[in-house]
């Protein structure tokens, strides 16, 4: 039955480890340049080795979240730009343990595709690392394969795996949000990393789009609009997690508004969004117009321009719109925590 | 430029998020009968919560590793049989990290494909699942993207995720190796979860076999024989964890005997295989022998039988190997440790 009779090589089979092992070489040096001296390196290889320091804590909880880019990918592989979206990765991890309290110990990734071409796996990783260098978490390690058969050759994807730590006192619970609380939001850099399904089908089959045309209404290119790195919420919101006043956080991700805002409300409490407190950014207009997409479904699947919102005492509201200010936020005074369940809308429904 | 009339909506995408949500549901269960007290539920759903006790250590250090699993999915999605899969992954990653000497904490999965079909995320899940039960360890969280047009429908792959921890003084580090150990190998169940481009080039092309033919040689069918879950050490080497006769351990994956036990060699000391001292599966000598497959390549490629090999000191071994018989183990005294470097291989050649 043996039809070839030239002994057969694992990189016949499609796999050249030695050029996965210089590639993995680049990105091992990426990777180090996130390290601190709570990752020890050298000590080993199967697994990373991270040594944290719960000194200043009476309960550490470790929260953690794990994630992928979604098709944004086939956005980034279209325009051939692969440098944002390991970049959109790792704030997408870190925004979601954030708004439970946690700050980030370190970050791991996966990366698999049918082929690496040239710098496409340094690429990806530049991204990984050069948002870990920015937010102060190192990324102590991470699989990378090359899977002949399983992904087209042009095909890849990633997901990406960040452990925090809060003190459990300190956990943001929905508990702590009452009728009253006023919410703020915080911008986003375009549609960070959820609904791009729908956002190209409008753009690309239903407009005719090129990754080249100038989005509609907008002053950049739609490639340039739709690989916007995801915003990370770290810094300005760091100061913020041991103030009392602050009451929850939500990440406006896959879902938008609708879904995401009760996942932080306790049982009785609803929200009421002012859409005419914020003129939505132009991407998220050129989906509605193009599509059309109505406001509601708009409100369901995207962020419409606040990535984040913050739950906070009526009371304080002022003092921390003017602490975000400060760190060079423009947040919004975008609604309020009301009686009842679930996410109401107010203000005009014309993008 | 707008080409349909009739709104769009996320569905229209190809994304139906009320039916994700249901299996995301059936998903929830699954993971929620692996978590014990030390998993905070209810607590919000943007990050897991996992309260570890660390009470009983001197400096805890988090051992980390993320896997996938790589072109043993082709195999399964021929076989049509997902249930397997997911408990490689978690075997996998809890061998990645046991060979620092540390214990699991908790685990995380993503999971990504073009189309979830009815079953298939729960079946891969409850491959998760039921590892993560085995074994103790807990599934706190995970992804699962449905992502047309990123994937082929019928493609998917996955990625987990592995948090543990070890007292740093118990770090099996390759300082504890000295001239004269014993290498042991337990058993593997199969090819593990490396090396299936290879094998399955050889097995479905050269040999022309289908998933359901029965293995060369062997007594079950292809499909068996390429699907068995990767066996998880955890249960028989915990007890010897703290043994200081135990002075390494190599998880043999994708680089065979070669390039995985170098890994945990200080430098100027190599390993010595025996050929003749254990009989290498059918699975192995299918491949080989349809390939054909020249043995230096298999031993760089497959863990041939041995998916564990400790080196321990050599007044211990008979100990120690008693020791993993009470265990239900079948230890192979397979080698040794010498001066000098890499891997040099003893005996037959013939298989």
């Amino acid at each position: 039955m043996v039809k070839g009779s030239e002994p057969l090589t694992y990189k016949d089979a499609g796999v050249d480890i030695d050029a996965v092992t210089a590639s993995l070489s680049k990105v091992g040096k990426l990777a180090a340049a996130t390290h601190d001296n709570r990752v020890l390196t050298g000590l080993g290889s199967f697994g990373a080795l991270f040594k944290p320091d719960f000194s200043d804590m009476q309960e550490p909880v470790l929260v953690s979240s794990t994630d992928g880019v979604g098709t944004k990918l086939l956005v980034a592989r279209k325009a051939e730009r692969y440098d944002t979206v390991g970049s959109c990765l790792v704030n997408h991890c870190i925004n979601d343990i954030l708004v439970m309290g946690a700050e980030p110990l370190f970050f791991m990734d996966y990366v698999a595709a049918g082929h690496f071409a040239p710098g496409l796996l340094e690429g990806i990783v530049e991204g990984f690392a050069s948002a870990c260098r920015e937010q102060g978490v190192p990324l102590i390690g991470g699989e990378s394969a090359e899977m002949p058969g399983l992904y087209a050759k042009e095909d890849f994807d990633l997901a990406g795996f960040i452990v925090g730590v809060v003190d459990r006192a300190r956990l943001l619970l929905p508990e702590r949000v009452r009728e009253g609380d006023v919410l703020i939001g915080l911008r986003s850099s375009g549609l960070h990393t959820n609904g791009y399904s729908l956002a190209q089908k409008v753009l690309f089959e239903r407009a005719g789009l090129s990754v080249d045309d100038t989005l509609p209404g907008g002053e950049v290119s739609v490639a340039e609009a739709l690989l916007a790195v995801h915003r990370c919420y770290l810094a300005c919101l760091r100061p913020l997690l041991r103030d009392p006043a602050l009451h929850g956080l939500s990440h406006i991700t896959g879902g938008g508004f609708t879904d995401n805002l009760p996942r932080v409300l306790p049982e009785g409490l609803g929200a009421i969004i002012d859409r005419d407190s914020w003129q939505v950014p132009a991407v998220f207009r050129a989906i509605a117009q193009h599509g059309p997409v109505e406001r509601d479904e708009m409100d369901r699947t995207f962020n419409m321009g606040l990535g984040m919102i913050l739950v906070v005492a009526a009371g304080d509201a002022e003092r921390i719109s003017t602490q975000l200010r400060a760190s060079g936020e423009d947040p919004v005074r975008c609604g309020r925590i009301v009686s009842g369940e679930g996410v109401r809308y107010e203000g005009s429904a014309e993008l």
